[in-house]
């Protein structure tokens, strides 16, 4: 194995271990000394791609967005943004760690002085979602009166809410359900009534969505 | 004054006192001598209504839906759902302590041994919203198909990571259109059409909304 590829896969299992532990006990009380021990990582490994704690939790953050991949290309543009939200719940359900503690390091705010920036994966899966929904727009997939960025920013706020209601109320048992229905409802009110109609917004399609997204990465790589 | 009645002005001193200083740096951070210092109340007072730090956070997180005082009555019960999202939004834009402070509490996952439970008020408004769209489909105002309790959990979803949103990216400075965003695209698909032409979801309605449920407070005490 290459020098660079090397590298690579211990910062991967460092990061993994890292979003690991955030996940279970938050970002102040995680403990360098529990990621090393989970990545079976040396302190020289961890602090040769990571200056401290604050910038692995940072470095999650950032890219939140990029571990959840890329779902298949569907004939309904807004199809693709169902299927990501199922994609999501589905990894959040089925307990992904790297995405469980990203998303609790998003939602938890800590303390001011933690320096961490939270607004980077918000504003990211808001960018993300505007794009989407830019091309249902062009696609006429959109009633005329649609904003764009003020839709993304409501389909995120309510899947955020939606997934820490679950966590909270279930340990995520009903989140297929819960972010199903959402989904549904909030696209109910954007979608022109042609495409509406033709969108499956069923909860069970999230693990045929993960599985097709896992071979598309898996091939892609 | 009765003894009774200053013993009661203690309490909810001490109670404001702490939901401000959860609010401005989280559970774990926050000392009971900040608590003592901002209600100017003395240890053996604070001890003689709460016996510890736990028990002052959970009993403001039991009384966060009463901290929201009731909206005026409405010719539409699903007017009164949208005010109820208006006021609360408002008092978290305006920075009512007592509300941001067990918001964060709520939202804050804290670690799984802190004992605080947040369902309490995650439940109390999912039974507090059932019970007023329940009252919606009694009345006529709702879709056929709507369950309940599935919409309930749905608009406390929405509502709770909207805020979540808006306080990490604005500081809660634009909460009140994304509350009203949220709230009119959630009730489009659930309001049958001639109820829902009829809603008022502007954002600038919150600052009435406030007053009036202010002065029906004052009037009723």
């Amino acid at each position: 194995m290459a020098r660079q590829e090397r590298a690579m896969r211990t910062r991967l299992a460092i990061l993994r271990a890292a979003a690991e532990v955030f996940d279970e006990v938050g970002y102040e009380a995680a403990a360098i000394s529990e990621i090393l021990k989970r990545s079976g990582m040396t302190k020289g490994a961890l602090y040769f791609h990571f200056a401290s704690k604050k910038e692995l939790a940072q470095q999650i953050l950032t890219e939140q967005v990029d571990a959840v991949p890329p779902v298949m290309p569907q004939e309904l543009v807004l199809q693709e943004g169902v299927d990501e939200a199922l994609l999501l719940a589905f990894m959040l359900h089925q307990g992904d760690p790297v995405v469980r503690g990203s998303v609790r390091l998003t939602v938890d705010e800590g303390a001011p002085q933690d320096g961490l920036d939270r607004r980077v994966p918000l504003s990211g899966w808001v960018d993300h979602n505007a794009e989407l929904l830019g091309r249902a727009k062009r696609a006429g997939e959109l009633l005329p009166d649609v904003e764009v960025v003020d839709a993304a920013r409501m389909f995120i706020g309510g899947f955020i809410g939606t997934q820490l209601m679950s966590k909270h109320l279930t340990g995520y048992e009903d989140l297929m359900d819960r972010a199903a229905d959402i989904t549904k409802h909030l696209i109910t009110s954007i979608a022109v009534p042609s495409v509406l109609v033709r969108l499956d917004f069923a909860a069970k399609r999230g693990a045929r969505v993960y599985e097709e997204a896992m071979k598309l990465r898996h091939d892609a790589e």
